[in-house]
């Protein structure tokens, strides 16, 4: 489908930051496990950890006029994740452009895989148009 | 606690609106029910219905600058939603002041009641500071 | 990314199927627009409003002791979705197999693409095993 | 409303019990504060990681063949909560009967008050009926 996304490694060594979350009831769904649903919120706590780790909190992001628009996500459910598990969440950016990255990311539980996923992304400033990516961003990922 | 909350009747008739809509999978939880927080959502697309069906819908309101903030809820869960169930929210305002009003709302399914709840709310401005209700809804409202 | 995934069509004509629903002040976040998660809870409710509408209630199929999994979800985020928008969401199922089926979605608001769409598919037992889908799957669309 | 609720106190000597959490991104709404509803999945983490922490982690008890159903909710908005903000919800269990109990909640962010809250909760068998309180709910809370 278009533009090619990362393809999400299985090994954790290929992730630069590991971000750890329990899973809440509220999370769940009648078939007894966690909706799929609830892992875009995963995936998304773990991004502004990692931020937050590089010493660019979201919140500075936006406050600078700028949001980090979600363009494309793609999931992959392995193994289905449980109430009460906690979850390791891998990530990695990539495919950085002067425009657009992606982030490859790796779910376990106990070693054990659960979900791979990519999300592509690009700078929007406050009316939702294209921006530039922040110097930072480029410098840190190497876009 | 505090300030009286409504009590909201058993009898349809009581209410002046009535909403209705299908609850979804994604809100269901691992007790093969409704999720409690669910509810909330579906109060606050009933008044927003209401809102609608007033001719104020909720996006002028908030065109206007002011936003209905939420001060208190209580929710009394008196038998399962379950999933793909339609279910009927009833709506009534009372206890209009110069600067808050309460909602009452009656949940039923197939003319069976789940649940009651009252909402009390507030006229907030951009900054997020109490402002008095504008005049149309003290008027619509008898405050 | 492993198996293709089918490219959704921007052509209305090409789904079977049309869902409308309207979105809510809760799916809304900080951006002032639906929050990208909320997607899946409205491709979610189109499929679940298509299996009604072919005959076979999600709940039916859920009580023959079998569930519909989600393995797979992509999305692509076009143009953002505003609270209190009215959304079409189209979709048809293709790629179907004896285990797995794939749907396209097409998400609209007033005849403008907001976004599309790819949910692969497996049927599970109550142990949350793979198994063959059931005859109607398979025939209704040709797997 | 019926039955009387606990009021809960302000002073944060009054809770038993101290949870940590962080807000996330997802749980943010268009008015740029976090959605109303998300205080109920606070509420209930912070339940979870109260019973992990007396040795009686929630899976154990649904394992047992009972769930806590909650009946009745209240809660108080008093400062909003943001994004990205870290929420300190304490909690203290109270009004405990051979088939209810009651919790209070304090919400609070850097020592200042944002949100106060009651849950009513009774044991439910399988089949959603209500149940007698397990003996170690009744030992423990004094009821």
């Amino acid at each position: 489908m278009g533009r090619r996304l990362l393809e999400p490694s299985l090994d954790p060594v290929a992730y630069a930051f590991v971000h750890r979350l329990r899973t809440r009831f509220a999370e769940t769904d009648a078939m007894g496990v966690i909706h799929h649903a609830s892992y875009l919120a995963y995936l998304e706590e773990a991004r502004v950890a990692y931020l937050r780790d590089l010493g660019h909190p979201y919140d500075d992001v936006r406050g600078g006029g700028l949001d980090l628009a979600v363009l494309e996500v793609f999931v992959r459910y392995r193994q289905a994740v449980r109430f009460d598990e906690e979850v390791e969440v891998r990530l990695v950016v990539g495919a950085v452009t002067g425009a657009t990255f992606q982030i490859a990311y790796l779910l376990r539980v106990a070693d054990e895989v659960r979900a791979t996923a990519v999300t592509l992304h690009a700078c929007v400033d406050g009316s939702g148009r294209a921006a530039r990516l922040p110097g930072w961003v480029r410098e840190m990922f190497g876009g």
